[in-house]
């Protein structure tokens, strides 16, 4: 047995829902009858997805919450997860606090990490996630409709402005705002059990990893359809609702909320305010969808706002 | 649209076999009813996996190929596959290139590519492929039984003679053996059609990637048994077999093979000659199971071989 043999260890745990788990040639898993197959792949290499002095425990339950995002975007149930890392070198702590990591992360959802691969290189992650949902029902980006509410889940641009205060350093940020962003630019909680609720509430919806006005850009495009949103309405953090107008760009633009933006019929206002209630997730009405293309993000006196970027680049 | 949105759209072509393809947070893709889902992923690292000279078409091909060849072993059908690459620079001619590649063998499989991911990094390419085989069905690799033979499909060592080749020299190989071994280490044929085949007749299998020693080895240690191999029946190039003794190390345990090993009941002989003349592959029976630990392999003698090295290291 190599070194890289032992560190493959870490990653080789009992796969409760596969009928064959880590160790043939493939893993051999039973798709539920009935039920569509999800299938989302992220790639994170370090300097762009994530910064070379990362706790590796932190990196382990990103690499997976950032695909459980998109799951949980597509109103889909988490099953399993294969993945594959290369390593410069082999180191044990590394990889047990990484795998500490992204197995917290996996159990806490009943996803079965069924297969990966490792191998000698510079630092890259890869995982493959499949979720269910029941044949024909998901929460497509193309299913925007005229009229509809948009909503946010949660609060935006919290990792952003950890990112900034990284590259840029920013004296005015309180040390107890910036641990709170941090935290949620380390370990991102992904909206699974809220996108799983939404399947029958929600339109269309996307998870918010490069920035809202950019993945919501997204539905806009796909659905042939545009959107007003609310500057004043973006859910942040106390003191950054203060500070909204400098901090606009983070907030509406900033990347790594990985938060549900969905759009919803304006029936469904109170039914979407009992689910926040019921899941403890805070869901807020951020603008809403008109004829026409792109959109316009308005401050609180209706005019429009510019952006001074258009979406996930922080580390480019 | 950045540049590497114009590179993933080298990546972007209709997927026949999806309910929903590339281009939301998840690709949708609709299950076989009573069949199993077989999974596997592999990562391929520059200087590790190929050289950096590789020309992109060939590593397309055998980015999938490494792939398609761990579904073969399952015996299973190939049926979708997600691609992820991070790239040191865009070059769009490398990458229409890498797509012909990657592209032309999915077609020729029926395999659609159903989601991807692009990044700046050191390149380093990892796809996730599904098969599909009837439930309960599968080449699993603990499956031989004492009293089994030993069959290896195609020839042995072309790859790694390439690749000796190409590390030391080795003035006397003739130039149109080195032509067949080059094309076989950048061009190799997974055995998909033979895979499927054997899943009524054989009982364990694996693919040959590492060397056939050490890949009969993972056989032979899952199912608690052990083998016997003859040296002089090991299938390979007529010029490589009347070198059989100093090239004995790139035969048994040369790796990049992409050939499939398997045991099958005595009984079946027959039924595998004619396979391999249907199939157009040649199937060579090389060995026998045997009760114990481990593997022997032996010369026309009789005599015990002992190969300088155990398996895939030929990058290291």
């Amino acid at each position: 047995m190599n070194e890289f043999e032992l560190i493959q260890r870490h990653f080789t745990r009992p796969a409760a829902n596969a009928v064959l788990g880590v160790g043939d040639d493939a893993a051999i898993v039973r798709p539920t009858p009935g039920h569509d197959l999800h299938v989302s792949v992220d790639m994170l290499v370090e300097g762009r997805h994530f910064f070379a002095d990362v706790e590796p425990r932190a990196l382990g339950h990103k690499t997976l919450a950032v695909n459980l995002s998109d799951i949980a975007a597509m109103g889909a149930t988490p099953r399993w997860a294969v993945l594959s890392l290369a390593l410069p070198q082999v180191d044990e702590h590394w990889a047990s606090e990484f795998a500490a990591g992204f197995f917290g992360l996996a159990e806490a959802h009943g996803v079965s990490v069924i297969g990966g691969d490792t191998t000698r290189g510079p630092l890259t992650l890869s995982v493959t996630i499949f979720g269910e949902a029941p044949a024909g029902q998901a929460l497509r980006r193309d299913a925007a409709q005229v009229g509809d509410d948009v909503w946010v889940s949660g609060e935006l641009g919290l990792a952003a402005l950890a990112v900034r205060q990284r590259l840029r350093g920013d004296a005015a940020l309180p040390p107890e705002v910036l641990a709170v962003c941090r935290r949620k630019l380390d370990y991102p909680t992904p909206r699974v059990a809220l996108g799983q609720r939404l399947l029958d509430v929600a339109h269309a919806a996307i998870d918010v990893s490069d920035g809202l006005m950019a993945d919501l850009g997204h539905i806009l495009e796909r659905s042939g359809v545009a959107a007003e949103v609310w500057l004043e309405s973006l859910p942040t953090l106390p003191w950054m609702a203060e500070n909204r107008g400098r901090l606009a760009d983070s907030i509406a633009a900033g990347g790594d909320d990985y938060e549900l933006c969905f759009t919803a019929p304006s029936s469904a206002r109170a039914e979407l305010q009992g689910l926040a209630e019921e899941l403890d997730c805070t869901l807020t009405r951020i603008g809403r969808i008109v004829a026409g293309q792109g959109s316009r993000l308005l401050d609180a006196a209706g005019q429009p706002v510019t952006l001074q970027r258009g979406g996930f680049d922080h580390f480019a």
